[in-house]
């Protein structure tokens, strides 16, 4: 043991910053949510694969950016030099260049990804995080798995209870690089022109508009003409207009990308999810490797609450100039009560046609895909749910019946009868637990029942027993109901009886539904609290 | 993006050694034994909690004895030091040390630790791999939940078809600690005494004696007195020998172990699962934190495949002088083809009494827990499959229709009613995919269907739409059956139809019942293969 009991260790008891312990009731509400998701991925034929939480350094390196810098390694004990993972899309390119054999797949992964970034843990923010991931490759006729995309999107925002509280932001590579050119932007600015637009979602035009001419040295008439593009949102209506533009018309690359975008709405329109989306010209993205359509789900909460630029110059991950690493970068305050910090888009993606070529050198394979930010969902679910009474009655585990004994004088607990009654509903798939005591009091029983909310309890007793009988009672029955002190039923049906019971009150059913069907949608309808 | 298309790179396109990509058939099959095991602790009333991968290096450092070594560290980047988690129980203990209103829990974590040993990939021995701990914590009647968890194990590999294929060895730190004692061997040569006897499991004893004696220097007959016990094997008629053993009974410590035993076996006779156990006196275990009853799950494949002294002192885990650290340790082969390393246990565990207060200083919650190697039960499980031509049919995904068109000249695709079609099925729950072409022709959606193992085909056509109507056929029907060529059914009633169908043929459930059900018990009789 090394230590001797008592010796308390000088060591701070505690998780790594940026990341925690997932337990009890939230750990419900996330598995549920995971379950939501994975079956709507399913719904739409796709596979799973699981790769290792590290990979080679080298295979991280080249695909971030900037944010390289937000990427764990781990120390070098001799051998290979490995990283944690930083997203699922990279390990996902590297997966499909190493197996030249698969062409196309729709593949689906849930993972904890990993980034040393500022944490703001109750909204989502963290270090160690899980995405949940979708993605198609493969070669196909335009536009028909970005928009299947889309609609899994929606079906699986709706199968959160989210519906009408969410919009998917769209907008084309193709299309912003037209803008672009058209306005005269030259050649080397592209990407930090296209950075400082990204920026619309929480600053306003007039500060973009500053840090194009100001920093980033563009002419202000072209930062104006810009302005003109990039601050338009709408929907088909808008998409007919830009189709009218001759300017954007005689320009390749915004012609390509009008292209796409009129072919998917009219998919979109197929899948009947085309009310879902807003067009949104000041979408950009910042990861590099998008070369298609790109999109994003915000919700409310999305966005901070201020509106002043100062603060939100800072915050978040996209501001442009990185901090100076400060001697100890762990001593920065978590910044889940700062104002200026939203929870961010709760889902984004788009298509990138080349990322697996840059791992398999020649092969190319088209894709498409979105991230969805569970530890965003989770926040955002569990703030509505808080708001809810239906909350309260979520279980942590599923048992279904409590076995209990009691008697009078000279019991002995019968903990042989208990235990082969519960062996008896396990093997017939019954989840049921008992007393760990030999001789346990009736009302220590009960409230072991009833702090789970166990909703049945098999009651043995010497005499029922000797009658070949138990007792089977439904918990929480009201005073005066006629079964409310229970019925007996004779051994030899113990497991059809209590099956029946539990079948008729779909009781299995029941932490699902909790959960994830009414009370969540319930939950939606009420206002997000906010803190 | 940094790297011009077509440049390829020049680092190695690979994971990390000892770590491996998911996916395929091996995905499927892995999620089902995860699903099973899952299930059996729920029916027992387990909830579960997840901790990071990785845990302050300060709470993982003393408690692995020699494997420390084998810790991955994070890099210093600044800020806190970390290691990624050696096991899933240390993590739980940490805990439960945080998190004191915790008095009792049953608990199940399935998730992937860490560990730089030498690899020997087709045994399910990795750097990365699984764990799938069960632990229960708090105060309770003794052997309670001893008991409850050798059910637990029994259940859970009923459930993967193993029965008559395992044996559950326990045993006893109590006892063994006694028969030291007894047999006269000095304190301070209580932990090597009693690593050496763990390696009876592949060594005979005449080279465990031999260590005993001339590495660790016990006297001769001490040895030959300790080899009169730790040679034994049986059930309960061996508990009852060894509790009328005078010299036993008069060690304070064996008394106490033996009661324990005696009281185990009672329970373990009513949860009917004595069968499965044996009552193996050279059963030691590792690692130091166990203080009560210890087990271990062995199969055949767990021990390696020769018997010669020479060729396994060196091998596994056990060994007892670490190999010195070579300058490039990933230099090493895998040990997948060395007959002399065995997949080991599938399953092990024990009562560890004093972890907690290793973290919490004062407060001691007993626990005791077993953690399944699920990566080695995959390994078994995969074999056997490989024996049994229904593994063949194991699908990868679940989707249930297919929607195609077909048509003569002229023919558009049917691409908006395609789209409709697939809407109308994911509305109503049903899995559904259809091409990605425009046009897509009939043989290749007949291919596509086919390749996916799809059951289900719903094929659209001018004429029928015309009518109102579409074609809906069951795959695979043999020739000359009266519905081979499709039934017609009315677009209005698509969804029943099609679910009506999908309920009759079990679709849903098919996958579970071809890797969990009936395959892979038939496939439990095949002999594995040996590699």
């Amino acid at each position: 043991m090394g230590k001797e009991k008592g010796e308390k260790s000088s060591f701070q008891l505690k998780v790594p910053k940026g990341t925690k312990d997932w337990e009890g009731k939230d750990m419900v509400i996330r598995d549920k949510i995971f379950g939501s998701i994975t079956e709507v991925f399913k719904r739409h034929g796709a596979v799973t694969i699981d790769t290792p939480v590290f990979e080679l350094k080298e295979i991280l390196s080249g695909k971030y950016g900037e944010d390289s810098k937000l990427i764990y390694d781990l120390a070098d004990q001799g051998g290979e030099l490995c990283s944690l993972r930083y997203d699922l899309t990279v390990p996902f390119a590297r997966w499909l260049a190493m197996n030249s054999s698969i062409q196309n797949i729709k593949r689906y992964h849930i993972a904890k990804v990993y980034r040393r970034d500022q944490p703001a843990m109750t909204k989502g923010r963290m270090r160690e995080f899980y995405q949940c991931d979708f993605d198609i490759a493969g070669t196909y006729d335009p536009m028909l798995p970005d928009a299947e995309i889309i609609r899994i999107t929606c079906e699986i925002f709706q199968s959160l209870g989210w519906e009408g509280r969410y919009t998917i932001k769209i907008n084309h590579r193709k299309i912003l690089d037209g803008i672009f050119q058209v306005c005269g932007v030259p050649t080397e600015k592209l990407r930090a022109i296209s950075s400082a637009v990204d920026k619309l979602d929480k600053s306003p035009w007039t500060e973009v508009r500053r840090e194009m001419t100001e920093e980033k040295g563009l002419d202000a008439d072209v930062a104006d003409r810009i302005g003109e593009y990039v601050t338009l949102k709408g929907s088909k209506e808008l998409l007919e207009r830009l189709l009218k533009d001759e300017k954007l018309s005689a320009n390749e690359s915004a012609k390509a990308g009008l292209a796409d975008m009129d072919l998917l709405f009219t998919y979109l329109q197929s899948f009947d999810v085309l009310d879902k989306i807003s067009f949104d010209m000041s979408l950009a993205r910042g990861l590099d490797y998008y070369t298609g359509v790109i999109y994003e789900v915000v919700t409310e909460g999305s966005a901070p609450q201020t509106s002043e630029g100062q603060a939100l110059q800072s915050a978040g991950k996209k501001e442009s100039k990185p901090k100076k690493h400060a001697p100890n970068a762990d001593g920065e305050e978590d910044r889940s009560n700062d104002p200026s910090v939203g929870v961010g888009s709760v889902a984004a993606g788009g298509r990138y046609d080349n990322l697996v070529s840059m791992f398999s050198g020649k092969q190319q394979i088209p894709c498409v895909g979105i991230s969805f930010g569970v530890d965003r969902i989770f926040s955002i679910t569990k703030q509505r749910l808080a708001a809810d009474a239906s909350a309260a009655a979520i279980r942590t585990n599923e048992v279904d019946v409590y076995v209990m004994a009691f008697g009078g004088k000279g019991f002995d607990g019968l903990l042989p009868q208990r235990m082969a009654v519960a062996k008896r509903l396990w093997d017939a798939g019954i989840k049921a637990e008992f007393s760990w005591k030999v001789k346990p009091k009736l009302p220590q029983q009960f409230k072991a029942a009833e702090l789970n909310g166990v909703p049945f309890a098999i009651i043995l007793g010497d005499e029922e027993l000797a009658a070949g009988k138990c007792k089977i009672k439904e918990m929480g029955l009201a005073e005066g109901h006629p079964e409310k002190d229970g019925v007996l039923i004779a051994m030899d049906n113990l497991e059809a009886e209590v099956l029946k019971r539990i079948g008729k009150r779909g009781v299995t059913a029941s932490l699902a539904d909790g959960v994830n069907g009414m009370s969540l949608e319930e939950a939606a309808k009420t206002e997000p609290k906010t803190s």
